[in-house]
Order: structure tokens, then sequence, then C-alpha cells
């Protein structure tokens, strides 16, 4: 239900547990990042899988971005029907009817998937072939993570050599996504971590050129690594999605972003002297890191989610806190928090601004 | 977007990740918990929460459940309007527009709440009785839990004597959820934590009796405890949720109920020589107890999830997955797995039978 009857009201008439964006700490953000593009080489596809929102990726897009990154087929569906191009779609596209979709949907726009076998390569190319569609292709390189992505240099020069030969394929480039970087807390270590996976990277960029196969795009990093990539040789683009709204895990490290996405909500009940129940549980905020913590209301610690509640305590000496009253929760994980909702509210100065339908959630 | 256009298709037509309910073993589940109840006095209420789908409900109701639980107010909306009656709300309903909305509610069908304040009791009899409405209260009963819940006789009887004179309200009865006791593995020991939990339970509907306010209703049990609660004399009726489904972490005790409910994946990537990579990440499978594991695929161990991959191993000896093929994995929760989807594929002898909607994901 499109909820934007409530634009103008004020924040307390959103009903809880809800999604709510501090649009002036989002833009904030937004400009963080801008601050650090300008004057650099470097370009920003920033990852749609954070958002999951049309609204967010046309203001990212408006800023400067040369297109979205997208986790799964569907979110890429669902960002191109809002008029979105240029997407990159960070995950492997496999099975029958995915490479259908693909293959179609490279008609309407500038699609790209990442690969990291030889079969899917094949798979992809007949479909576009035969619709004749161009789809990108993006070798995937695992620089470390131990997920998805080729493991040699010979085998990335196998993939895009066939990705350039392939009717229906267009060879892109190459991605690999630091994720075992991201989170280090200590910036030294972290950034012998992350210019470690770029340099595989980067040097498997020049061996596939090295073989005559021309690379457009390198892709890596994430909020954790930004700056990091941002300013190493041979990255051309940053897929970097959490820091529009950053949560407890990346607010751990020293990133130039604040918390702009909290979960709006309720205490509704006081069963003990010093017992606090939200109505914010596991189906409304992320548990899969940490629990999650009020915005600015120190005196209260959330032990505990259950599906529909989140129990906390007030620690001694902190303001009371009654059935009714509202609190803002930050979220250990943003992405995983944005998949419960329908709908984010924004809000400034008290008052919403807007409600923008989290269009891709549950795409697959 | 209704995808009941895959009915009599063979599953292997189902787009991955997908929420597979295998129909018989749902079936025997059903049986299961009719066997037990058969001959026996006490009266099923099953939580909604578990499945957030009306057709299952109904399901629930032709076989002589009473009514249903649901886990929030917007999960009782959707239920109600979708035909099923006698519903009650286990969290407390608290905030203006959740008292507007559940006293309006109550003038659609039979409508219980769980309060555990005074003021609570005010608010949704002023509500009620300002439109001429009709809501029950269940006094709910800290029963060693530690969430929301009054924690003495005394104040259950303080709120059951409020309940019974304000206006617009009627008393019910009591509930007490032993979430404490219901994953004990240990069976003796199970037994043991949740005949104390009914008992807390039974006392203080035994000293409101006393007080000379009649109860009607004493709601009790998870699927851990439905048998102990079931069997305790006083106790009137369960509100077992997960017994339909089961998940990991009720598989590990003795229930005799069966794995129904899956997240279909699809291999996506064979980046190593053990490594395997699913469509299957947090964003379709819960995360929060322990990774899932595969149905009928033992050489395969989930190691991690992200956001939309499992990323596994294959163990020694184990048959070989390439990318394309499908594994079903069982969640550690059922409930949380449910709530990341819009439709649940039954299926029968490998065939989509039917596709019902998750009506209630995301109602709050």
């Amino acid at each position: 239900m499109n909820k934007t009857f409530l634009v103008g009201l004020p924040e307390a008439s959103i009903p809880t547990p809800a999604l709510v964006l501090d649009a002036a700490a989002f833009e904030r953000n937004l400009d963080g990042m801008d601050a650090f593009l300008a004057g650099r080489r470097v370009a920003l596809r920033p990852h749609a899988k954070t958002h999951k929102t049309p609204m967010i990726g046309h203001i990212q897009m408006r800023r400067g971005a040369i297109g979205l990154c997208c986790a799964t087929l569907g979110e890429a569906e669902a960002m191109i029907y809002a008029g979105l191009d240029h997407i990159l779609v960070t995950s492997q596209v496999v099975g029958e009817d995915k490479v259908r979709r693909a293959a179609a949907l490279a008609r309407w726009a500038d699609l790209m998937v990442a690969v990291d076998s030889r079969e899917n390569l094949r798979d992809l190319s007949r479909e576009a072939a035969a619709r004749g569609a161009r789809l990108g292709v993006i070798v995937e390189v695992d620089v470390g993570m131990g997920r998805c992505g080729v493991r040699s240099p010979e085998d990335a020069i196998r993939l895009a050599r066939a990705a350039s030969e392939l009717p229906g394929l267009v060879f892109r480039g190459l991605m690999g996504y630091e994720g075992h970087a991201v989170f280090i807390g200590d910036r030294a270590d972290r950034e012998d971590a992350g210019r470690k996976a770029n340099a595989g990277l980067v040097e498997t960029a020049e061996a596939v050129r090295r073989a005559g196969i021309p690379v457009e795009i390198v892709s890596a990093a994430g909020t954790g690594t930004f700056d990091i990539a941002g300013d190493y040789s041979g990255i051309t683009e940053l897929q970097t999605g959490s820091y529009i709204f950053m949560d407890l895990t990346y607010g751990k490290l020293d990133l130039p972003f604040e918390y702009a996405l909290t979960a709006l909500a309720t205490v509704i009940s006081r069963p003990g002297p010093d017992t606090v129940v939200l109505d914010c549980g596991m189906k409304s905020i992320s548990v899969e890191r940490e629990p999650p913590r009020p915005l600015s209301f120190p005196g209260l610690e959330i032990l505990k989610l259950s599906e529909e509640h989140a129990t906390g305590r007030i620690l001694p000496g902190a303001a009371e806190l009654r059935p009714g009253d509202r609190v803002k929760l930050v979220p250990s994980h943003c992405c995983t928090t944005v998949n419960l909702y329908d709908e984010i509210f924004v809000v400034r100065d008290g008052r919403v601004e807007a409600v923008w339908p989290v269009e891709a959630r549950g795409a697959r």
C-alpha cells in the first residue's frame, strides 16, 4: 500500500516498527562520497542491494553514478523497470529461467552479469544470441573472500576470451569484491588487506590485457574499503552500497559517513523495573551480527531480539521510557534490515517528507 | 505477483530461491497434531506468525482449530480480511494508532489482545467504547521468559478486574508463553521447565477466579511443549505454530513432526574443488540460529550465509553438484524464513500443486 498520505505529518504519525531515513544525514553521506570522488578518476556504481529502492538509485545517478550494482536479477529487473540503466548484477545468473530472463532484459538496458564459469557463459551466449541481445559480461575474480570467482589469472583469461568470442556477449571487464577486508577495524590492517585484494584484481586485469583482450571495467570495493580501492591505480569503479545508510558494523570504522537509517520502534511493555520491550524484533531489524542500538538514548541497552520484540534494559540513572514512547534503533546491518520493509519513511525536521517504495524487496 | 501459473508444472520450474512446502509432509504434521488432540479437552489456537498465510489458517480451522494467534495487529488484519476469526494478538497493542486500529477491527471479528499494563487497558477501553466495539482482553503472565507479562498474581487480578469493568472490553482469560522452555533438548528437563511455567499460569488463573472473576481462556505452549502443556490440567488452549513446517531447531527435539518447509536453492558457482555456492543467503533463509542444512544431500555442508549466497563445501565421497543443480535447504527457524517470501510453493509428487500468498508478510 502506498503510504504517501503520511507526507507532511509529524514523525509520530508513522506506524511502528518502520524504516526511517534521516534525509539530512542521508544527503550528508551522499555529499561525503561526492567529496571523495571529486578530482579522482574512479567512478561510482553503487550497490542497490543496500536500498532496493529505485528513487535512491535515481538520486545516486543524478549525483554522477555511472550505473548501479544489483545482487539479484530480480533487483535488476526492478531497477530497470523503474528507468535505471547500466546495471551490473554482481552474482552469477544461473539456471535456465534466470539465463532467459537476463538475456531478455539485456534487450531493454545496458545489463552486465558476473560470470565465473564457462558453462554459464555458453548458456548466456545462447539465450542472448537467440534474442539478438548483447549481454555484458564481467568476469568475477576471487580476491581472497573464498566465495564466487575464478581463482587464477589463467582462468580469468580463458573466460574473458570466451566472453569476447561468443555471440550475444560483450566482455566488459573484471570484478573482485574484497568482502573479507571491508570490516577490518584497524585502518592499517584494512588497507593492507584491501590493497592486496585490489592488487590481485588489477594484476589479473593486466594479464587479460596482455593476452590481447581489452578490459574496460575493473570493479571493486565495499563501504569499508571505498577510499582504499578508490585510490588504487587500475580500479575503475566502486561497488560501495552501505555508505548511504551506515549501520553499527560500519559505524565502528573511521568512515566519513553517519547513521541515516533507523528502525523506529515503540515501547510496548515495561514489565519489570529495568526491563523494556519494544515492538521491533527479528522480523523488523537485522539479527545476524549484534543487537541494534538506540540512536540517541544511551540509557537503553537492547539485550535480545525475538520475532516481534526487542527486550532491553534501562541502565541506572537513564531517563524513563513508558509504553507508547518511541525509540530509533540503529541496525547492525542496514542491507538486511531494509529487506524487511516495503517502504522507507524519509523524515526531515521531524516530519515525513517522502515515502519511498522498496520496490526490489523480495526480488530474486 | 500471483504465480499460480506455475501450478501443475514440475518443481524444476520454480524460480529460486523459493519457499517450498511438501504437501504430504505438511498434512502428516497436521495429522500428528490432530492425533494428539483427539480425545483431549485442550483446544488449538495455532500461531499464524509461523505461516502468515490465510490459506493455511483456513486449513487449520477446518481441522478444528478454535481460532488463530497473531504476533502483530497487522497479521490479525490480514487474517480477518481473509475471512478468519477468533484471533488472539499475542503481543501488546500499544500506541494511539494501533489502539485505534484494534478497536475498529474488533467491530468485524472476535478479536482479543494481550495486555500487561493498566494504561494500555484504559486506552483500549476508550477507543473500543467510542466505537461500540467489544474487544477481548487476555492478560499476559510472564511465566519465566522475562519478556512481556505481569509478574505477580496480584497484578494479574488487578488487570483482570479492570478489563472486566472497563467499557468496551471483555476479559477472556490469561496467556503465558513458556518461550524459555520450548527448545530444551532433554525431554525431562523440558517437561520440568514447561510444567513449572504452566503451573505458574494455571495458579494465576485460579487466583483470578478466587477473586470472583471468571477465566475462560488459559493459553500457552510452543511446538516444543505442545504435549506438555496439552496434558497440563487447566491449560485450555495451545498457541503452537511451527509444528506445521518444522525447522532445524525443533528438529533436534523428539517431536512427532517432520521437515515440510524448505528453501529451494540453485548452485550458482563451483569456484574450488570442494566449494559450492548457492543462491540462497540471509535475504532468503534464516540466519539467527545456525546455517541451514540440505534436506536430502548429506554430502553438502553449508558454512556461511551472505546476503544472497550460501557458501558450503562438498564432503569427501559425496555426489557432485554442478551449477544449475538444485538443493532444498531446511532453515534453522521456519517463522523468520517465511517472513522473507511473498508466496509458498506447495509441491506434491514433484509438481506445483498450489501457490499460496504469504499475505501477512511485512504486516505489522
